[in-house]
């Protein structure tokens, strides 16, 4: 049984990583960390999830609770995760980090630590995400060059300030990686007015922005006749967090080194 | 029982049309035009259509026919419909015209018919996109300003030449007029790179090319919680020649006049 | 400004009700009730809900705020709503009620307040579902008799224990209603085998239960050509909330008496 | 350049393949046969297809083209195939076979002509089918034990009288045995009513009967927070063509010997 603490656990992705673990049958809740100072200091961490309570209580610290955990997850910010890190080197902690917004300087940081602790770092820690870029490599491959149109279409809430999604453009590349073309080359990214009809090879890309919408994204291979669509769909952070605690349960049997979500899927082979 | 003729019989359009009057309970096949030389003429429409003999040979002249039907369908070419239009006019006949990219001259042509000719004039024949015209009208008056964001997507084969489709600047027009915005302010074609949140008033438009497809329309309503869409899937001519045929079967019962679907469904009330 | 009191503040539902009055510009947060003997009272309901602090404290009776508030929002047990809506009467308050399951019996003694309370009483408060009913009228009137199959799709989650949903349900007996038929005549709930062709009247219905789908729904009218597609998906308890929210801010201004959604909506007419 | 016949040319499906040819860089138009006595013996095979004239002229036996082509596309009924099989048998041609219903005894005689004619036989040549059987293997053994709901999901038109679909099994069985469940345990094939809260294991179907749909089937995989959709739509026999002329130019190059639709794409490895 993988013991877990988090980091931020009065949060929105605390609550859910609380939620998550709750449903794990290898991992436990071990203890939670919330900012000096606030108001649920002391409350119970199962009551503050919403999902009643389990005699575990909010502390403001760390060190407060460094002999009852194994792995920490962590996603927060940039400086709060690296003095998480150092606080783990020292004491023989392992890490699950999903912070994003890093600096080159804040990963150099992070990739030193690479020998003193075992870590899985991934900006998407969702299984889907990870198993769906697998099956558009195959697909590509069995029909890229049989006259398939190929398009990706996602769509994300109103808040979202940049179009493609990452992930619509990752997956992007991937198809055009097994296909030998590129995204520089092939990617269309608008289509208005005059546009004339559709090349062979070009990999389109539509974004819809609309209400709360998590994140959907679908490849579409089409040809006359038929069409194979490969679709992920998010519906919470739920799936961020249990790739998460999949991934604590799988680093808590691993070596010191930084291990990314194929490691963890063993999607790598 | 309203005796359909048609104009391109061994055509594509012209066939699917034989088909339609197959299936319908108030029409019926009375006859069926080639161009002059054809291969085609004495052959059987109903072999020609793939659905057995019918006993209704394809003659290369309308002259040939004209005390066989009442209505003319003609989804041709502007000259050829002009041709057809004196024709009926001199013989008492009706017509559903689905011929398109008339120039003006050429529709003025075809408007000084209307005194002399009972006629259904239409770009697009689908009952469901123009029941789809009218729901949207209802759903965007019900939720447009309580803060439901509206978005566009279509998706149409690899030859389709202009973006977004005819159909899909229609249907945001008529959510637009809803609401008394305009497309020119506030209709979005296109989203990339660092484009900033979503702003409440826009309408946005996503467009997909690929394959085979002819013809997918939806235009989604989303909020925090909860999304409407309203969707249209046209699969085959069938939709635009079953329109035809139910215009047909309308036309026959009508005084001299060009009238449009609306009328033919009566969606205008 | 409607000055809002929501039962159960610190359940799923009461944080999401927290979240939907964050975004209103017509309602405020006035107060909230957690159950007596909670680590909760006392703390910040603002922080409750994750959205920061509001400087309005969570309390373990409506006595506390009387003075505070005008409607009461519940989507409790039937027992408690029938206690709070004694108080309600009592102090001249108003009531949106969420709450399910009530027996015959109490239903009746909650309809007997009807004469001293402003409510609306609803079993489904989302405001696209009341929509979607009305699309739904329309599109079958339109439709329904030229051909057009009708099928209901619904999916939700792992948990639901009947099938197909009540919603779906109350979709098809729209649809039925409009066309002269009956789900008890023309429903079909399932096609396993050699179940023959498909019949010309039948409404089916096909279940989905996987995951955590909160709710999906799609209607679906198809002939040789085309289909429209009519769809709601609720994505959270927002959906839920946000009309609960509306419907606080539209009984503010009513007589007293017991109301639906569709009087909230302006639908009935 | 593979030199292909057709059987059955004026019939929908060999007319699809007529068009199939037309748009394959390594296949050409050889011939084509239809029945003794059509009115449509001696019609240029391209006006047929609705492509255009061709000077390819349909006959009404196989020995007036017997020097013409090297592959003969059969899509006929058991003992036409059997005929041609034994023709081809005598002529040194190879044949690709999509004919269905063939009783045990027929299905002997044909696997008897193995060792003298190299033939591909498959009752779905749809490349996309072949290759989603591939993908959901791939997706079911990297998901299925880890909490992910399977869901089976297939719309077809009106006429057809059986459920599940013949793919619909398959998809679901490809899943069930990459798990080491099967169907006949873990099939669920209807719910209706009270049927309480889905169980880990099962594998669901959901069936949909409407309109003129050609065939979709979807296979979703849904656990709390994240869904993977793997979708199959065939939008006309053409992807039932374009895969047996993938096949004819295949089986070009293959000995004697009995081959299906995984052997020409390669998919068995």
């Amino acid at each position: 049984m993988t013991r877990v603490a988090i980091v931020g656990v009065a949060g929105r992705m605390g609550r859910t990583l609380v939620s998550a673990l709750e449903q794990d049958a290898g991992a436990t809740l071990a203890g939670g960390i919330v900012e000096p100072g606030s108001s649920l200091a002391g409350a119970d961490i199962g009551e503050l999830a919403g999902v009643g309570k389990r005699g575990v209580t909010a502390v403001d610290s760390l060190a407060a609770i460094v002999d009852d955990f194994d792995v920490l997850i962590d996603f927060t910010a940039p400086q709060v995760t690296l003095a998480n890190l150092a606080f783990c080197a020292e004491h023989g902690k392992r890490m699950v980090i999903g912070t994003t917004g890093m600096s080159d300087d804040e990963l150099a940081q992070l990739d030193s630590y690479r020998d003193r602790v075992p870590m899985v770092f991934a900006p998407n820690m969702s299984v889907g995400v990870n198993l769906t870029l697998k099956l558009l490599e195959t697909a590509a491959r069995a029909l890229g060059d049989e006259g398939y149109d190929i398009e990706v279409i996602e769509a994300h809430h109103r808040h979202k300030v940049d179009a493609p999604s990452g992930t619509a453009i990752k997956m992007g590349e991937v198809v055009a990686e097994s296909l030998n073309r590129t995204l520089k080359e092939h990617g269309v990214f608008e289509r208005v007015g005059q546009c004339g009809p559709r090349t062979d090879k070009e990999i389109g890309f539509a974004t819809v922005r609309a209400g709360d919408i998590v994140g959907e994204h679908t490849v579409m291979f089409a040809t006359e006749g038929e069409r194979i669509e490969i679709t992920h769909k998010a519906s919470s952070r739920m799936t961020f967090a249990k790739g998460a605690v999949r991934a604590a349960r799988w680093v808590a049997g691993q070596e010191c080194g930084r291990y990314d979500m194929q490691d963890v899927l063993a999607l790598n082979g």
